[in-house]
């Protein structure tokens, strides 16, 4: 599909498996899933405390302005959860994707100790 | 009450219809209210887009950090909802309330347009 | 001039006083001006505190990210000194005017009582 | 000495030796060092892009916000020129010391290869 267009399910499916192999980062509650009843991925990053979670955010946000594609996302704390769409497609598509595995990068500089 | 405990439920609806009148950024809509079935204050901010939103944020960010006080956030591109609650009172305390206020002033110097 | 190409020295001077026409925050210390010795331009923001000065250099990043085009700047509390130059032309372009004209747009966000 | 005073010359220096064998992130270039003719230590680190150049300094603005204690730093792209000192004691004091800490740290995450 093109960069804008919307992944299959199995597509999805092979997406987000394949970045909790590559970034193994805690048990399977913080892999990236799929929304129920929405065509959206979600996943939730648990840090140390808020001045991580901000660093995390703040990458996310330069990129986001970048791509020109903005997350949602929700936090309180040391917790972050993100959930990604493509409103253009209605669906996810691979900027979804592409945004997922920096987010998994960039967390990844900060939680070493979760790391398999 | 002392700055960690809870108002009383008539000194939260006296301050956030305070916050009402000084910062009379827009509609209704936007004034904060009481969460239903939680000791909780809400408002949702409307800006232009993600970068106004981000610089709202990265002032909150600040300001929480040196208050030890956090919001729960929610954001999507230009629009930012914020809860705002002292967990060790289970309830809304002064601290909420300065920093509800703190958040108005700081969105009022993105909003010009939308003051009264 | 095309968008990466250097600017002639009145082009430079002319889209800088046109700033200064723009946004007149206050007095001729704080204009942008050229740099001696270099195919730069400079100006000085004075802030607040240092809430206001990240703020602006907040938005400012996100903008430099998205334009791949990036300041050199100094800042200590609330003072934010900025220097713009595009190093593939070495001379001043017209991204460093669009970033610059969009600094001041920032700025004066949040000077208002600094305005003419 | 109480976390306000000024560090003997032998304490900072025995401080910023001890930074360099917690943190040796790299090259003696990128070690903190005495500023000459100030009572100052500075430090230039290098990261990648200036994604992490900003994530970098935006862990340490919110801790500089906490701490009431403020760097003076230059960044452009990927560099980021930090010095400390404490203006109320003419001199270089624990503060100082913790927030040099504190950034090699933060720089830490995000330069694993580059440590020894």
């Amino acid at each position: 599909s093109d960069s804008s267009g919307a992944l299959s399910p199995e597509a999805v499916k092979a997406s987000i498996n394949k970045l909790s192999q590559d970034y193994p980062l805690s048990s399977p509650l913080f892999a990236w899933s799929e929304v129920e009843g929405r065509n959206a991925i979600i996943k939730t990053y648990e840090f140390t405390d808020f001045n991580q979670a901000w660093s995390f955010m703040s990458r996310t946000a330069l990129l986001a302005e970048k791509m020109d594609h903005h997350p949602e996302w929700f936090n309180v704390y040391s917790t972050v959860s993100v959930t990604l769409t493509t409103h253009d497609c209605d669906g996810v598509s691979t900027k979804d994707i592409k945004m997922a595995r920096a987010m998994d990068a960039y967390a990844r500089d900060l939680l070493p100790v979760r790391q398999v």
